[in-house]
């Protein structure tokens, strides 16, 4: 059987997770908390079994949970959004950003994606028979360069996908940045995929510019975000997309013949713990601040540059003074050797830059993060 | 916006159900149990939270829960399968068929699917750019006219879609179909895509006839199935595919990027409950057959002649001696006039042979039966 991805092999995430496990490593790479999702919402979920919502829920997700996602979305970023025609719940982000690319790349079309990028943006524009036009983020800042993009559009770009604060670092568009994008699709029919899974964790005071704050960008894109980063529970699989009507319409064809709808008991017991506790999102920046600043003090007497970290939960870290070989070969070494598992960037490239760093992830509790420094410190 | 799926609307499933809401009808549309998934594999979930179970499974599913399928498969089948090559857990049996479609069929390929047949496959067709080649299955029996099949084969034939039994009308292939179809496909490169989602559900001391029974078959076929259908639990989007390895590796590649992994808690619940009470599965023909017959014994006395249903949880009727209208027409009457929801069976077809035939889903309590079959007598 010939394969119709030939550039997939198994994810970056899985190749690391599994190397941590056998070289007994403190797992710093794959992007997941290592603390537990609210008891309370635990316990939602529990009680939602017991009152019976257990079979299929609605396909574009319970009008509680649209309510709440809704109620947030006006809240944080003063935009209303129709909650019966603009919202819709999925297993994951990852389905929603597959969905919404099938509902409108077409084959031969183009998607602009910046890179470092997400590893499963690409395969998923490779499915449509579409193509990635990659356009690096300009170091150390990982700054989108408009006139890289006004140069690489041409009449087959159908979608640029922009993610902010950006995985894996962790750099946050401005508010010039929504003006420069808006100003590029303008009249054009281009539309506008923006991962914002990371939505609730910026840091320093800085607000998130989700796309939905601006009304231009906001009647053209989809917007994506995730349960699952949010309430510390990656495996519980629920995300959701907003978008406009029209592409909302579009985007519902293709959810509904890829999963149809989404595990019932969590989406009320999400409704349920964000009506109760919307603290919950709003504590997130100084609950993950904490979580940033006491891992960069950890790793201040080690011999890795520490980039800036504007959002996310990811450290970049720079280890050319430790070693001078590339990070796929670096990440090997540092979970073989240094008990460590880290992210290599190349992965995230199709042209890898050569520069030398390691991302690590520091949604983890005290007493990980100090394992990891100690290991960290000791190179 | 130019829609990608210009054929597809809202499922029937969804505007019938919305439809009984409304008309505060017996809901006997949409496949779903009116009663809970055991109590012990709810315990199980709440428990496997509580134990941390909540961040990302891995991608291709639990260890534990492979291996239940792979015990199961061998069980009923008599098919040993690879724990870690040949078995992919899902976001619910919709998932795996669209992965499986998605990780083999081409722009330009032909997929023969039976009509009717389910709402899903189509449009999972037509996102790859391929075509859906409609093959009517032959009245009242349902059953396949392996000639016809034969006459549509062509270079560009890359899938043959199959359903046992068979969803709406309970037909289930037998050991013959499958020699049928495996003299088909030797020494050709089509794959085989068989959704046995009702596997569990066969009637009157039939065995289900998968695939996996079929060694020949078995090499080239992507197997799906559904806890959902098997624990009364359809909300919780928890299915599976077998392949062998090259198809698998295959599948994995799209399903990484379409859903990365399924709902942790559910998998760690279901491989505890398949190991403590096997009987589940192994009682599943009689407890529906119970059902089956009841609902039977209730419709005796109404105007509705009774096809025969060999598996599945569907009946179907003929309403011919109630009303002389279209399936459609008939089941928005019903549902307004009569108060009973079901589905028409036009929307499974290409061409619709203009039967005058409805689906009633049975299982239901008993309560809800009754209200349904006193509504549906009194016609
Ligand atoms: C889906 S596994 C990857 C998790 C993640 O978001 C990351 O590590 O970047
Ligand atoms: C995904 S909703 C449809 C459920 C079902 O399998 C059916 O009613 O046929």
């Amino acid at each position: 059987i010939e394969t119709k991805l030939p550039k997939v092999g198994t994810t970056i995430f899985t190749v690391m997770s599994q190397l941590a496990l056998e070289h007994k490593a403190v797992n710093l790479g794959q992007g997941f908390p290592d603390f537990e999702p609210p008891q309370p919402l635990r316990d939602a979920l529990a009680r939602a079994m017991d009152e019976g919502r257990n079979q299929y829920a609605p396909m574009h997700g319970t009008a509680g949970l649209r309510e709440q996602i809704a109620l947030k979305t006006e809240r944080l970023y003063g935009r209303k959004v129709d909650v019966d025609r603009e919202i819709t719940v999925t297993s994951g982000a990852t389905e929603a950003l597959f969905a919404a690319m099938a509902a409108v790349v077409r084959a031969g079309d183009e998607v602009i994606v910046f890179d470092p990028a997400y590893d499963s943006y690409e395969p998923a524009i490779d499915l449509q028979g579409a193509r990635a036009v990659h356009i690096p983020l300009t170091v150390p800042a990982f700054s989108i360069d408009w006139q890289r993009v006004r140069d690489a559009i041409t009449p087959k770009t159908r979608m640029i996908l922009v993610n902010s604060p950006h995985n894996p670092s962790g750099a946050v568009l401005s508010a010039g940045d929504l003006d420069e994008l808006a100003a590029i699709v303008r009249d054009t029919s281009i539309v506008v995929l923006s991962d914002e899974v990371y939505e609730h964790i910026v840091y320093d005071g800085a607000q998130h510019q989700s796309v939905l704050r601006h009304p231009e960008l906001a009647e053209r894109s989809f917007v994506i975000s995730s349960f699952g980063k949010t309430y510390h529970c990656t495996g519980w699989k629920v995300g959701y997309a907003i978008a406009p009507p029209a592409l909302s319409a579009e985007f519902r064809k293709v959810h509904q013949y890829l999963t149809f709808c989404t595990f019932h008991p969590a989406q009320v017991a999400f409704a349920e713990f964000m009506a109760s506790s919307p603290e919950h999102y709003l504590e997130l920046p100084a609950f993950y601040q904490a979580k940033r600043d006491r891992f960069r003090a950890l790793l201040a007497p080690s011999r890795f540059k520490l980039l800036d970290v504007p959002g996310g939960y990811f450290q970049l870290v720079d280890y050319s003074a430790i070693r001078d070989e590339d990070d796929v070969a670096f990440s090997r070494w540092l979970v073989e050797q240094g008990g460590v598992a880290g992210i290599p960037l190349t992965p995230f490239y199709e042209t890898a830059p050569g520069t030398r760093l390691l991302r690590l992830c520091f949604a983890k509790s005290d007493a990980t993060m100090e394992a990891g420094a100690e290991r960290l410190c000791r190179l």
